[in-house]
């Protein structure tokens, strides 16, 4: 299936980890809605990563960094500009990861060391290559931005822990840096609310199965697919969706909206 | 109990039906805090009510009101104004009913009459009680005017049926209403949007008993009590919460921002 | 431009007026997506308009039909099924109008029976057109639906009077509609909240020229146009945004997340 | 003014740097309704502050916490677990700093160092405060824990800079351990969105005149004063708001859901 949507656009895509992923569907339906990409993942990431494979089927080079190294970031977007032999129209960023989770440090219990580390990889990781691409002027007029939060940022999901907070700050960095990249030169920064999704990053949290369970029960068009949420995403960097900037996009199957389902509510009874 | 938070102040209480009701509570509990009142109901409402015993305890007269009729409610106001010899201070409004819901209409099934003689009676009526005490410049400066919401106004619960709509609409009302009504006259107008609570509205609705316990389990703090709501109502009616205009304040336990509580996710598990 | 996005889909587009229209824009980029249209307009509405132009145009038969009527909304899917020989793939609502507007009734002294013909012109009938056509079983699986809303549903705006609280209605149809047609029908549900446009309609709100200079300053990538709102609604009728539903979707430049910008504050120095 | 509101009850208050401080007014009116209190401060801030003056006032030991240190924040709640004879029942966090804002870094210009420490200072601090209470149980039951944010952690301002970041993340702390806390100990877990306030911190700001007097004018009540403010805290540590919790409140005069007044929008005409 293709539209042609991106035919022209370049893009960047962090965070494609194996087929799993939702960013690795985005760079496979990207490319094949016609944009030249470039993959890029932390060094640490790719050696567990088959990402050869994706980039060999869409003919993307990839050029590893540490999103939380300003120096990589600004390498990588410069290398890019070099590839492209021009200015970037799209970035995905879908990366992270909460130390506390992975320790299994409860969030009444955490390491500070660990919730700033968490913190810079899923969160302050999207400023700083907001900067570098603003600082090196990177992006062509009404480029599109985006990020993949979750909706823990506005609820509480006990075991989500940290990612919440960190995805609060992020989806805050999209609204306060949508505005200034907005004003200068017209590039819209949303982040896009997804369903829980069984990827590599997902299947590591506690009790996940449960919680997918619940979330499919509680969503009257269940669970949105990883495919889905590429699709979505490619609509979003495409330029039929340009006044839309600073905003927190749900694509969860109505889950935001839903108070209570009867399948769950009978769960209540007797 | 009693701080004197509301010494001196004159408030119309609309809604106390029975000792369940929120609004008798609020009566109770303002007559304590030292306010003088006045109580009201529909001339339909009362002939079922026990209200006469609660004008009793408060040295309240009874002045009914059918809240959709603007004449009824001029007169109440004027009526009011005159028991008092002053200005009003503070009025809550508890009424609603979903004339579909009643009838056993589906949201999908309804018959629109209905759906307009609901909405007249659980939100339009709130608008005219604003319009009779604007004209009649019925209210002290620095008054606070609230009605009771309830959080279908945000998400979906489907048997809540079309009062999540009128709900809504009572919303829009406090808001648009709250502007034009600070500028004027520095009245602030709220919503607080309560928990679901076993009043005798409550318990006609269908599921009703499942979708409390539900709601007792998504809220950290569980469901709060009538009693709870009416001290919340006392607060926002008394000079420590000036400030506070055009808001829908949740009282709930916490019930809004949980996405999901460790009790309910393990329903969810194998 | 064409993507092809909507090839084989077949819609029903409320509320062309005439070319500065936003339905009127949505009709023709369908058409050019690949749509197959009927345009429907309230009979009074059409003499007034130049929507057979636009029939012409794309293809479109015009089947007038008066929102508020049940019987003519039912007819209107009825010839429209017959004409598309199969269901419907997207409804565009694009349908308001205040007649405490019109006649310069201010929000505080509103006439009642005003506000009752416009809550059913403006949200109501956006119930009324999901309900018939589900009880007609009019649209297939994955369908999606769209009503064109403003954030006045969400602050207010005085001079835009009672519409903010149509808004807040038909906004919660959304949901609620959304919720009931996606557990049974897979078919979304959703609101488009777009800049003030300079249609025939908005120009006829006092004040509307300030309004949309204010707007226009208060928005990073400034107002969206007619043409843009209906690239968005394109999308949203696609089969790429399947999982978005019971979403109210700001298309808006970023203005909705603004607080305030460089170029406003400026006016508010000594 | 007093109505016993807070009579036994004990609190922590940080942030009172002198008599323009909402932190300084909530101290003194706790105390005015009956509470005992112990006051801390940064200790570099505490050289600069008049804090003495109000310790001696409101007859309240200070313990100095530098409140990014978990061991001075252990220390601060032994010592005043110490001090009261027994558990806490309220604290208030008022602390905020953005090193970018200080040093003069835009938003998106900023040094990480700078960003993580105005976080620290600012948002996770307050995650410090509760885990060491939690940690010590040094709260009673039905407890109040409040710490003030800005209306810039939902929309953007843009001199307020990455202080929205740590406003926003500042707030789903709030949510996150509002819900565990919740669930141990009943304890309720808030913030408030206050009005721009002119207190020395603000006044630090680029542009703050410029930004009290368009907020002045965008609040149909006008910018809530400190005083106001301490008022609404007092009412949300008392117990009649028992079922408040994981809530962002806004005391802003209907700033927050006020699209535009009238007296802003003259300014935008010819």
């Amino acid at each position: 299936m293709s539209n042609g949507l991106l035919k022209g656009k370049k893009g960047i895509i962090f965070g494609a980890l194996n087929n799993q992923s939702i960013a690795w569907k985005v760079a496979e339906r990207a490319h094949e809605e016609g944009a030249q990409l470039v993959l890029t993942n932390a060094p640490i990431a790719m050696r567990m990563g088959e990402i050869n494979e994706l980039g060999e089927k869409t003919g993307a080079p990839i050029i590893p960094a540490d999103a939380t190294s300003v120096d990589e970031l600004n390498n990588l977007i410069q290398k890019s500009m070099e590839h492209f032999g021009g200015k970037i129209d799209f970035i995905l960023h879908s990366i992270g990861m909460s130390m506390n989770v992975r320790k299994g440090k409860h969030y009444t219990d955490q390491n500070y060391d660990f919730t700033m580390k968490g913190l810079d990889v899923s969160a302050l990781s999207f400023h700083k290559v907001l900067q570098s691409a603003m600082k090196q002027d990177a992006m062509n007029d009404w480029g599109s931005i985006l990020a993949l939060s979750y909706i823990a940022a506005q609820r509480v999901f006990p075991d989500y822990n940290d990612m919440a907070d960190n995805k609060s700050y992020l989806e805050s960095v999209a609204r306060s840096f949508g505005y200034h990249y907005g004003v200068a030169k017209k590039v819209r920064v949303n982040t896009i609310s997804q369903s829980p999704t069984m990827t590599t990053a997902g299947s590591g949290v506690k009790g996940f199965n449960e919680f997918i369970n619940f979330s499919e029960k509680m969503s009257p068009l269940g669970n949105a697919s990883a495919l889905d949420c590429a699709n979505y995403c490619i609509v979003m960097f495409s330029d039929l969706t340009r006044y839309v900037t600073m905003q927190n996009l749900f694509h969860d199957g109505g889950f935001s909206n839903t108070g209570v389902t009867q399948e769950v509510i009978e769960k209540f009874g007797q």
